[in-house]
């Protein structure tokens, strides 16, 4: 397999975008990415993107794209892995140019939910859930993490309050990130008033409904010299499932896909959690962030939660997450948050993460979850 | 890049499954498939579908199908590109193989669409055009196509009794299927009978709804004497688009993405169109088939309808397509067919098509074609 890196990066700003389309937002992220590598000629573009049929009415959304970017006739082909679309499609992206059928690729994410009314948003995000055994039930997306969040709390004996340092750090970070749908910082007070959703979780604990599109170009390391900004290597990239119910889990605390994708990663980059700089991880829902951090060996089964409390998990701490706000800051517009967080790697990577900058920062983790953990992408950068 | 074979095909009838669920006609034919191929370990599954969304309330299918097959935690990703979606499934397992990612891999194509009335299916087939500029304003994808074969009756002066070869071919190749939907064989009168869709397309010129599923798996060349069949050489694998809108075209007669896909094929198999044995070319509509057949450079512009009419399509003729039914014949069950096309040029070059067998065939072409022509994926299998 060919080495490969990220050469171009591109990417609009998480918000409601009620005046612009899924087209006009992918195609500015996409010729944005371009530009910022040099205006290559790339060989395939893959989209990451969930939820446009249901949504937008609209499939063939990579067609789409390479229509409205004027990359036709370019290979278009659309990833989804329901939330861990956007990984998917970088995922799809580094094995085109690797295996030496493009020397250039481009994945993109893109998302358009707000135009819809909040029932008939979650009604499609509840297909990423089992359909005959979990959603034909009525059971919503948020609730199947509530029950998550309730076991975590009977298991482990913490708080509600004691997820709050997830979102505190997610806002605070966010603050920083002009690509943010929440610059605004809060406080824990904030986070235990705000309102229920499913309980335990609150709006403060979710990652918000809302419209991006973010893009890559990625190229053949050995090419690397022909883009004007060096490239940031790919040092892994994998995938792996889990069950899609959460039922059919003899622990449904325990994310095996999460644990799976992660130990694959760091053999494939020959390190370890010790290693990485920064983890943009998957922060749909607090509980998320702890469970994530658990199964990818930061913390023991049930001190996920106490490396938020301690602050483990802020930008000066031992493991920096969200570091450009994550899902619940930056926001978290579905098939297009895995390239947004391979965006803001790239930024952390480049040193021009602004204000949000970690130091010295040379080894990213970013991951995408699917389901409730039922599928999982996970990439390593690394300068 | 290794070089590419399959080793394992799987399929089950196409037929209106009232009594079978997605998730159970897509495990049955993967595990058709992995028993074909002496039951190996993929490292990853490709699933390509359009429509469980829209249809079903199911994204995340490839991890319902990993999990439904016992395939955990094998890698599984979703991949669609409209009524293409089978043909990129086979593509995302090629590039997963070729690049060393995967010694083995798994593609399967998935559709279930009977559970629904007509006018939902409609409504679904519909997202493969452009949501903005043709199905928002109340255009069927039926009536699209109608457009083009309107137009080609007045371009090239040929009438609808000209497009009935493509049909009673069809389904003479069916018959000699048994997993084919219609086994009944049809004359000109029955074609020239048959009820009008949207004119000039009658039900005999429209691959009918349906359900099905049918998989591959595919391995590394380099490791074929592991499997217990030898194995069909992928020989080349492309992929091309074109606008999404058929109105943005010069002439809309003319489909460049199915030209430039095919070209790129033959240009990496080292052959030309004289040199395919058969062609499971994507006949949803009889007027597809002839503009594919000219694309594809098999017949001048105007020529595709004359080659039909000569029996040159035939499976005693001169270049045989839909030789087990085709989209017409066995059914169209959008993300699975072009599966279906793979595991029919499979049989074709293992001798074992039945009495469907085209004499000493040695190379076989399928296509799949997403939109209105506006993404086609193109594969070439020898012997």
């Amino acid at each position: 397999m060919r080495n490969v890196g990220i050469v171009g990066i591109g990417q609009v700003p998480v918000a409601e975008h009620w005046d612009r389309s899924l087209r006009d937002l992918s195609a500015e992220a996409v010729i944005s990415a371009l530009h910022d590598a040099g205006d290559p000629n790339p060989g395939a573009l893959y989209a990451g993107n969930m939820l446009a049929g249901e949504l937008t009415g609209q499939e063939n959304v990579a067609t789409l794209i390479a229509d409205a970017t004027g990359l036709l006739p370019i290979e278009a082909i659309k990833i989804e892995a329901a939330c861990a679309a956007g990984g998917a499609a970088i995922r799809a992206a580094y094995l085109a140019v690797a295996s030496g059928a493009h020397d250039c690729a481009v994945a993109v994410g893109v998302e358009k939910m707000t135009d819809h009314f909040n029932d008939a948003v979650s009604s499609a995000l509840a297909t990423a859930a089992d359909a005959d055994y979990e959603a034909g039930h009525g059971v919503s997306f948020v609730a199947l993490n509530a029950l998550l969040m309730r076991r975590y709390m009977h298991e482990h004996r913490v708080k509600r309050e004691d997820f709050a340092p997830f979102s505190v750090n997610a806002h605070r970070n966010a603050a920083c990130n002009p690509h943010a749908m929440f610059m605004d910082e809060i406080s824990v007070d904030d986070y235990m008033a705000s309102p229920v959703v499913a309980d335990p979780i609150s709006i403060l604990d979710s990652a918000a409904i809302c419209d991006g599109a973010a893009a890559l170009v990625l190229c053949a390391l050995e090419n690397e010299g022909t883009f004007p900004k060096p490239a940031v290597r790919l040092a892994a990239s994998s995938c792996a499932t889990d069950t899609l119910g959460l039922s059919e889990r003899r622990d449904p605390l325990r994310w095996q896909a999460v644990a799976d994708s992660a130990s694959t990663a760091y053999k494939q980059a020959g390190i370890g959690p010790i290693d990485i700089d920064a983890f943009e991880l998957h922060d749909a829902f607090t509980i998320v962030s702890a469970l994530t951090l658990e199964a990818c060996s930061f913390a023991e089964p049930g001190e996920g939660v106490r490396m938020a409390t301690s602050d483990a998990i802020r930008r000066e701490g031992s493991v920096p997450i969200a570091t450009m706000g994550g899902l619940k800051g930056r926001g978290h517009p579905i098939g297009a948050s895995g390239v947004y967080q391979a965006v803001e790697a790239v930024h952390q990577l480049r040193g021009t993460a602004g204000e949000a900058q970690i130091p010295d920062a040379r080894t990213v983790m970013i991951q995408s979850v699917g389901g409730s953990g039922s599928v999982a992408v996970t990439h390593i950068f690394q300068t």
